[in-house]
């Protein structure tokens, strides 16, 4: 039995969902894709209205790839049209809204996966095992450094959400993660220091943020606009019988030694060089989840308390203070 | 315009080829497949007789992975034939075969191509790229290391033509390709220290064989049939300016600390795992040589003057002296 | 001319200091040693009373390595005696007594010495050279790792200042290093997660601790006092042209790969080996200073401003706040 | 009890010794020192002439660090004269003077050390440990690289004997000391690659070298003369069970990432820098060998089989063919 997909949204995420699923997942299909822009010149598949695809009684599942503020809608007709759905981070950026479709969602009885795709990276599951074994022991810290090549163009900052909601996100789910424990308190120190783009968005560019969890145990993360040697993706974690961590992936391992000193390969440049294994990986899952009945890796809460953290971080840099994730709680 | 392809021999590397072509290649398709098992259970495609696959009028180039004694055959077949054909090496285990091979290849006209994947690998290109590119100077020394994580079975061992032949030609090749020179002398030390499959099909599993250029510049290959950590497959050129390795790849970059030490992950664990990229990249260029007329990548000289090393090699080791390599041209 | 020295405290640093004057600094001299326990058998000079040595007419300079709580007097006993002093950090416990302490240093004209080894890692060095060379660009971030592989004795504990006195400090001096900004808002989140001696003394063993620069800029260091892999002395900094950090040092550089997997070795176990280098050069440097009249590298203010971000941070831990270093002067 | 120490030859590796001794081995003492230059002026002790010297009935030592042409006659006035020797290598150019020095030393009972300071080098010492307690299995293979950062002048080539008596030598001892097994034949291949004085000097400059044991392991060294990046010392050693390797030590462990490519620090230029821990360690160990009434861990008979290693390794080259150890042995 063959998966019968329909992707909404033929953006860079869009695009490589689409590949993974027609050349490397045979036991699922895409049926129609669906953008708003109308251009479907570089696929081979019928390319029709949103609304259309949704109710495609040939369609099992949709992805979702469509701007932010699409999601929630798209979601909720899925659901009620009984279709699964994997759509890409955040949900919404709105908490109520957020909470409201995954109503729906419960409802309707329909399996949703929220695409936080560094949880399938190779070397972050490496990590996750290694905790779930109990090599590490009792994790007490988790370090998380995710910084992007080049800050986006302004007009795509005007409606990410800031910092926290768009990049940030990833991050807060991947501490959650690998402690496999909730946040009870954040902490963001931030600052706007590449200047362009960024600060005529009012947003801010670099952080730190410190997230408490119940237990005494904490994670720290750091985040940069803009690294200029590239994509940044590391991660640490401590506990009490060990540490382990990870660095970046490089196109290649060499390393020249000339008179001058001794040089090797930047890491790869960004997200869909770093991530291609994860993408696949997380697309299978999804496909495989269905199909077989399993339970979904990446839920809807987890998109929830992502987003829930996200705010608490802005609330803490706004107010200068640690915010307690309770105080988000509506 | 799309290459119309046909495929011989669908063991393990038959396999990475079909699959590479119709998963990642679009400018190609496989139109038929042809294997002496004739189980065809895995492919989509027509399952036909290897004559038939080579006469069809539908098909424009070949791809040959059956067993060595069948490639002369079949290329001297598809070059009367008019097909182009990407072939795994070796060409022969007879010098005398491959040349006439090689004659019948230029009076048809037809592209041949030599499955030495590992040139294709991202860290030797790398390598080689620094060579060209002047990075190292003058290139003095080649270092290769070739380990496989375990001997092969003793059928297989019995007609593979032996270590040399069999296992270390890749590494004659690379030697060539990284210097850019032509080989002139061979010595090859060699022993059988793994005992079992090795010693009962009367072949030698550990050998250290020096190359000597013609400008004195050398290279030195180790190998072994079983290194129990797995797959090593490692690279190092000097040179007058510099020096370059690259190490093995792993799957993952994770390192875990805790009181009994520090850890990280074995190579990948042989060629399907290491080569993946390599696999791909040279098919993709062999469809885009023959549909753009461009030169082939590894030529049918490439593989003749691999298996006159070779058999320097086997030389070299039993009457245990250097042997120039005029000395096995006919 | 050689450097008189008296050296007070023979425990594990002021032993260090004895053997490094007298082994491989030949400018300067030990003419005496004084402890409390009177007990010179591991030394081969005059072992007399603290007093008698500080007035001693034959030394020109005095290193202190006796407990905390014992610095202040003695430093002020050495300036009245125009005495120069090496003295280990901290200073002192009590802002206030340490301000009193400089005064006297000041008007008594001696120069002042804290022994902040950290600075003369060569690896830090490093780091601290690319900064100021510009090759980082602007500093945007410094990351410390810092972590002691078992939490001292309960009586070491219980007379220490804490954490943030007795083993951040040392972190917090690097940061203002590195930045070659001073601090200006201190967060530090911190829990008992070891728990034994540490929970015992009312003290914490594991912290993130967020300080915020006057232009924006920021540095995050993470403490624990049980790193069951060992010493984990690690440092990173981020700025507008690149990013440089500094992994830990090991006894030897093998990796041993077997079937089972990679091995490597541990960091070295402890400040005594991490830092030989770094001890010597330090007091070397303080020798030079007297010698030829330069600049002390780390001086009284450094000791003090130390101190105050480490008031800064206890502060914080205990209000669960961020705290300005102004509301810390007095 | 100290051992009184005379000291001959003050040279590089002379003064090396001579620090060591006086600073950091408190067992014994430099009594007096010897050079034809008659230059004492950085000795603090007698500077006298070397008759005298091994005369001295005050000294129960000598070192000799004096060119090879004087080590023979040297060795055999101390034997005569009852002083334990440390000698560095080689022991002679001559394979029929350096047995009868050791008939004379065997004749008189002394002890003699031979400066093969590579051995106590932490990493090879970390690889010796892995292979003598097993973890390699039974060791196969053995490669050590080893190349210097700049060829020596015409004046000292001429007297050195040559690449594989002067440079390779420490590498034949180290292919035995890591194998634990005596070599049967050697095949080396060499070039004049660098120009300059090396060819004036009518020596080799670059080499491959593969040394064969008795029971089919084998080993293979590669030189050159002229590494622009520095001193390369590296070693693997492979087996039945593992494989094991050291890369070079570098000053610091920085890692510099900016906009062009990532950067860190070049190997410790040549051998003071290299081997500063395995002088100290191979002298103390001699001290104590005395002392203690102990083993000598590198003997006479290691000397000698340094140096027929390196004639057949000369041999080979010239006759370019494999020859047998038992062809050197007169």
């Amino acid at each position: 039995m063959q998966l019968k997909i329909g992707l909404i949204g033929l953006g860079r995420i869009g695009k490589i969902h689409y590949n993974n699923i027609r050349q490397q997942i045979p036991e699922a299909e895409v049926v129609a894709v669906s953008d708003v822009s109308n251009d479907y010149s570089q696929c081979d598949v019928a390319g029709i209205d949103a609304d259309e695809l949704i109710a495609h009684s040939g369609i099992d599942a949709v992805v979702i790839c469509s701007p932010t503020d699409t999601h929630a809608s798209y979601i909720e007709q899925c659901a009620r049209a009984g279709k699964h759905v994997f759509c890409e981070k955040p949900l919404d950026l709105s908490l109520a809204r957020i909470k409201e479709t995954l109503k729906v969602v419960q409802e309707c009885g329909i399996k949703l996966m929220l695409g936080f795709n560094r949880r399938f990276d190779p070397n972050f599951l490496k990590i996750k095992a290694l905790v779930t074994d109990g090599k590490i022991g009792e994790p007490q810290l988790v370090k998380i450094t995710s910084r992007d090549p080049a800050p986006p163009s302004l007009d795509y900052l005007k409606s990410s959400g800031g910092l926290f909601l768009d990049m940030t996100i990833h991050d807060f789910d991947m501490a959650r993660y690998i402690m496999g424990k909730e946040v009870k308190q954040v902490y963001a120190a931030a600052a706007v220091l590449t200047g362009g783009a960024v600060a005529e968005a009012g947003d801010i560019d670099t952080a730190i943020i410190t997230l408490k969890f119940g237990d005494g145990s904490m994670a720290v993360i750091d985040n940069s606009r803009k690294a200029v040697y590239g994509y940044d993706q590391r991660l640490e974690v401590f506990g009490s019988e060990g540490m382990a961590n990870v660095d970046n992936n490089k196109p290649d391992n060499h390393v020249f030694y000339h008179a001058g000193g001794v040089q090797s390969s930047l890491p790869l440049h960004f997200f869909m060089e770093r991530y291609t294994a994860s993408y696949l990986m997380e697309m299978r899952l999804f496909v495989q989840a269905i199909l077989e009945g399993k339970e979904i890796p990446v839920d809807g809460m987890d998109g929830l308390k992502a987003v829930m953290i996200a705010n608490a971080a802005t609330k803490s840099y706004k107010e200068n203070r640690p915010v307690f994730i309770e105080e988000i709680e509506v």
